[in-house]
């Protein structure tokens, strides 16, 4: 019974063109991972839930895929969570293996497992899917794909200043304008200090966090809301309305967090990384933002963010130093710091701004006519010569009137149509086409090839 | 609490080193896919269920990894499924989506779903991992890639002709020797025809897949099991001991198979395309091969089955033609044909074999080393000057002993360590280590890149 295809919402299928700009996008950031002395790795699509579980919070938990056991996995079901109904609990003794959520995880796990293996400091690049069970919705899938460098087993700020060039290199490739926000996990911890406040810290990141979405009053009611006194609100004003060139919020900030040993640090290592970044010139512009904390779960130094400009859409790179992401692994005290650029939405960005080089859906360059059996073999000699010399060529299989066959190159954008008829076959000649003038010259089968310019 | 971390049976970390074999590969094949006119398309890695189910036979839906509902899915179980713990009944009402489990499905359903879009004949390839929840073992992974190549629309022999020409090309780009072994199913229906058993196809064909297994006696045992009578298998034997070269083993089907219809057309579909291809010469060796089924489910005409020769190891790529596909998705009569490479398999024999070229773990150049603020600030500028040359080029990160940045560098393969100390701060210059040789000269920084070589 024929059924009416369809794939799981949230998905995509990518045709051909689709494809062409996605390997523009990925082309470009791995040929820059690769120019900073980042080598790929992968890992698998799925991990066991116990090395994905309580990774990303209870709604990370939540947003997992997880895989059903195979075979007869009610056997090994726990029958009190199966008569209770009980979907959390039982999910535990039926699914054993999940979709990687993120390649953070799975990359902090790869080094606990090789880290006999591994030349410390350790660089490496991922570009794989990942799944998330999310509410799909415009710029969300439940699929996409994310492309990390990271560099473990340093501490050395010149990884963050690698980090900030090389974001740089990829958005000056793309012809994408950016912004570059920084801050560092060290300016937070500063600021919850020197408010009055630092066991609030967490409170506080998570309400100036939304400072963008919904304005100082909001953010100023939710940190009440959140137990934060009426003074220490008041004292934080200014620091959110630290303005001017980024060198000038250095200094304001500076002054304001003097108190404070750790935000001290903080800002301190905001004007190494600055420093070094302007010492090689950016083409982004470059912000300073205090509020900025991309969720703040694992980051402790160094905290970066991207958002393309003219363009209505949410962070497009992130990234940031984290100090210890293997311990849950059992390795504790390896520092490091990455980047993840959202392919996806790199995507949707250079689709809004139509960014494409013209030749970027590179095809075939010739379809060679099918007017005959002894054309046709003729012809598949010639299609011979023009692929070893590079030049991806194809013969349209089957005998039909030329003017659809014409019509199949036009459509699939291939530049040159050539043709062996009766009498190019005596003669030794051919007749190339140039679809795009439509002119047409017969010239002698040995110099095919030289006309296809 | 600290976990040890480990992967899931049957699934791969894929290291540096293992990744530029790997894409050593992959590259190889995609660039012949391109000369071959052959465009990317991507379909996502989840599919409806009811898209995947019934389509590989019952043992199929067993390995199919399907994904647990998001959220309360017991809240929408079957309770009386529940409640039976009926593992096999209970599936369907809370699992919807599951891993492809090949890429000729996807594409199927793909081809359906957009084909007011495509223009037939339409030729796509696509090259992603599949997933099986076969029993782990040497060469049998539970994900692992496929790299397909399809033309459907076309019923043209030249197709065929193409994707064997294809096969040859990858091969001998990859230098290793195959053998390609042909067949058609519809020769198969004639030897069922003539050996008086045209209803007996599919149990002949299953038995004589095994022959070189099994051998001929066991195989005849089987048959004699499966109700072809004595008289028959007696018939058949003859059939499968055709001997002698390609032509030779042709006209003795020929003769064989000339009471048969539909086994003569098969003999003749052979002829042209083994005559086409030897029209344009191959490396491989071509074989005719009677015994080749390949599953069958859903051949229809040739039969290719590609082996590695001297080495142990099942076919690393396969495929045929089909004609009825997309049919059980409400596209009846749409033929096609395509080819499977199977990367992993592929991975085994050149690693087996050895056959990498050289410069395939591609590396970083030249290593910066970084022996302090000032020398390491001049050093990121010249990493600079050759990364905008398209020179990989890294800084050693950590201010520590040279010995250890030379550690590194040797380690990883990087070819020229590059220093800039003191002295050469002061005389701009650089020296210039050749790792392979241990030669080492000081150049003027401005002559740095075109020491590198």
């Amino acid at each position: 019974m024929a059924q009416k295809p369809s794939i799981p919402k949230g998905t995509r299928d990518f045709s051909t063109q689709e494809m062409a700009r996605r390997n523009y996008i990925f082309d470009t950031i791995r040929e820059v991972f690769r120019l900073y002395g980042f080598n790929p790795i992968e890992t698998p699509s799925m991990e066991n839930l116990s090395t994905l579980m309580g990774k990303y919070g209870e709604e990370g938990d939540k947003l997992l895929f997880k895989i059903l056991n195979s075979g007869d996995y009610l056997a090994k079901a726990n029958g009190e969570h199966l008569d209770a109904r009980d979907s959390v609990k039982l999910t535990s003794s039926i699914s054993e293996k999940g979709l990687r959520y993120d390649l953070t995880v799975p990359f902090a796990r790869y080094v606990v497992q090789h880290r006999g293996e591994l030349q410390m400091p350790f660089k490496r690049y991922q570009i794989q899917p990942v799944w998330r069970a999310d509410r799909p919705q415009r710029g969300r899938y439940r699929e996409f794909y994310q492309c990390d460098a990271d560099v473990v087993g340093s501490t050395s700020l010149i990884n963050e200043i690698e980090l900030i060039k090389l974001i740089d290199d990829v958005f000056t490739r793309l012809r994408v304008p950016v912004t570059i926000k920084l801050n560092n996990r060290k300016v937070l911890a500063g600021i919850a200090e020197v408010i009055g406040a630092p066991d609030k810290m967490m409170d506080i990141t998570v309400a100036i966090d939304k400072i963008d979405k919904i304005g100082l009053e909001k953010v100023n009611e939710e940190l009440l809301e959140r137990g934060l006194s009426r003074t220490g609100v008041e004292k934080l004003t200014p620091i959110l309305k630290i303005d001017g060139p980024i060198i000038e919020r250095l200094d304001q900030l500076g002054g304001i967090l003097a108190e404070s040993e750790i935000g001290t640090l903080g800002v301190k290592e905001l004007r190494e990384v600055i420093a070094g970044v302007e010492r090689l010139g950016l083409n982004a512009e470059l912000e300073l933002d205090v509020s900025l904390a991309r969720g703040l779960n694992y980051y402790t130094g160094t905290i970066i963010e991207v958002k393309a400009r003219g363009v209505e859409m949410g962070s497009i790179t992130g990234g940031g130093r984290y100090d210890n992401l293997t311990g849950v692994f059992g390795m504790p005290g390896l520092s490091g710091v990455g980047i993840s650029f959202g392919a996806d939405r790199i995507y949707d960005v250079l689709n809004t701004l139509n960014l494409y080089p013209e030749d970027t859906l590179q095809s075939t360059r010739v379809m060679l006519a099918n007017l005959g059996d002894e054309e046709a073999s003729l012809s598949m000699q010639l299609l011979k010569t023009a692929r070893a010399e590079g030049v991806a060529a194809e013969i349209y299989p089957d005998q039909t009137k030329l003017q659809k066959q014409m019509k199949w190159a036009n459509e699939r954008n291939i530049p040159f149509v050539a043709i062996v008829g009766e009498q190019e076959l005596a003669d030794g000649t051919i007749t190339i086409k140039d679809m795009a003038t439509g002119r047409q010259e017969t010239v002698p089968q040995a110099e095919f090839l030289s006309h296809l310019k």
